[in-house]
């Protein structure tokens, strides 16, 4: 079923019309009156409507019910990806929204080559927002994950280690693994964090420990920094029960 | 430690030359003699080598010792993916190697739009290859995941169906998850097959079950053709104990 996100105000019990963007995709798309689609606010709640009246580029959908969206994971998980080079981030994020993420944060390391000044960075942020809210629309979320920058690797640690599991992957740990950590105990929230191309230096790593996260292997092969956060979260997804 | 393919017949108990592509890499790398490097067959075994002789473009290794790769996984994963569109062929062997799959296999079904002829797709398989290469030296893969063009899909169920655990990733299919194919029994070799943009037709899932294939779901959010295979492959090394 097609699906719209709306703002908060929008979403309501009797009719809406789409407006901006929406509007324009719903021309592309050619609905028809009476046809089903999903108004979402981003948050997790969704409208199941019909289309009511079509006019020009005016479409008005009358309200069928209000629901909590069928399709969010039982599990937020939380990627917390140190700043890669050229557009790999863009990647993650559309990868990572599919694939059920809450939210998606980024930040600087020591060995973060990409260091984009405030101007860029803003630029850049909207972009990785559309990236976010156009994934969802495709992948059928119910929400929306936000896309968020840091601006230091601390600040990323302290957000992070607030998970019931907060976990950090280094390839130098060959010891516990994201099984062993996922295994003890019940989790309803997860943070993933990883590094850029050239990966942690070890007092990053000691950092992580001392302020709560656990370090992990994601096994004996040498992933890509855009390949660890979504192998990760592939086998959260999977521990929890979601397929 | 670096990490170079050598032919079988370059493999040795005493001393190994460099040769073409090999030596243009060492020379890159600045290799000085008393490094040690690894010199891999690309089929599971690997040499571990002492840098014995540098003369311009002249590596000479001296083997230390011969071994079974560490890095190698214990269950086989082949991915058998629809042709897509594109090069997201390209970064699904990239991403595979890196998660340790043992084979790439690629096969038309009904809705798969690319259709390259015999000259184009041979001359894709090459690069193909060579991309499996680049992903498994990086990654530290013991074995060159080998990529395979079948002409019908049939063929690619045949060979598929022979793995202990035999599944077909479908988005119509909302009742049995890859968690429950993976727990009921031990297993070694695993086959995970999935469609391209359009998803499959509905006969060709019923072909797929007569020919003993399981039909699992990946969760309740549509996942991009490209993404669905490393979202399975994830999954089954994370089940598998990898990591």
């Amino acid at each position: 079923m097609v699906r719209f996100f709306v703002s908060k105000e929008e979403m309501t019990d009797s009719t809406m019309i789409l407006s901006g963007e929406n509007a324009a995709h719903a021309k592309v798309l050619r609905l028809k009156i009476g046809e089903e689609v999903l108004a979402c606010d981003g948050d997790g709640r969704e409208c199941l409507c019909e289309v009511s009246g079509v006019n020009g580029n005016e479409f008005e959908l009358r309200v069928i019910s209000l629901r909590d969206s069928v399709s969010e994971p039982r599990v937020k998980v939380s990627i917390f990806m140190a700043l890669p080079k050229s557009d790999k981030l863009e990647h993650v994020i559309q990868k990572a929204t599919e694939l059920g993420a809450c939210e998606i944060v980024t930040f600087p390391t020591a060995r973060c080559v990409s260091r984009p000044d405030d101007k860029g960075l803003k630029k850049k942020l909207e972009r990785w927002q559309k990236i976010a809210v156009s994934a969802a629309e495709q992948s059928g979320r119910g929400r929306i994950p936000k896309v968020t920058v840091l601006s230091s690797y601390k600040e990323a640690l302290q957000l992070a280690a607030q998970a019931e599991k907060a976990i950090i992957f280094y390839e130098h740990e060959h010891a516990t693994t994201l099984r062993q950590t996922l295994s003890a105990g019940e989790y309803r929230t997860v943070s993933l964090l990883s590094g850029p191309e050239g990966g942690f230096e070890e007092t990053e790593i000691e950092l992580a420990r001392q302020m709560g996260m656990q370090v992990c292997t994601l096994g004996r092969r040498i992933l890509r920094c855009e390949t660890a956060p979504l192998c990760g979260l592939s086998a959260v997804m999977y521990d929890s029960g979601e397929f």
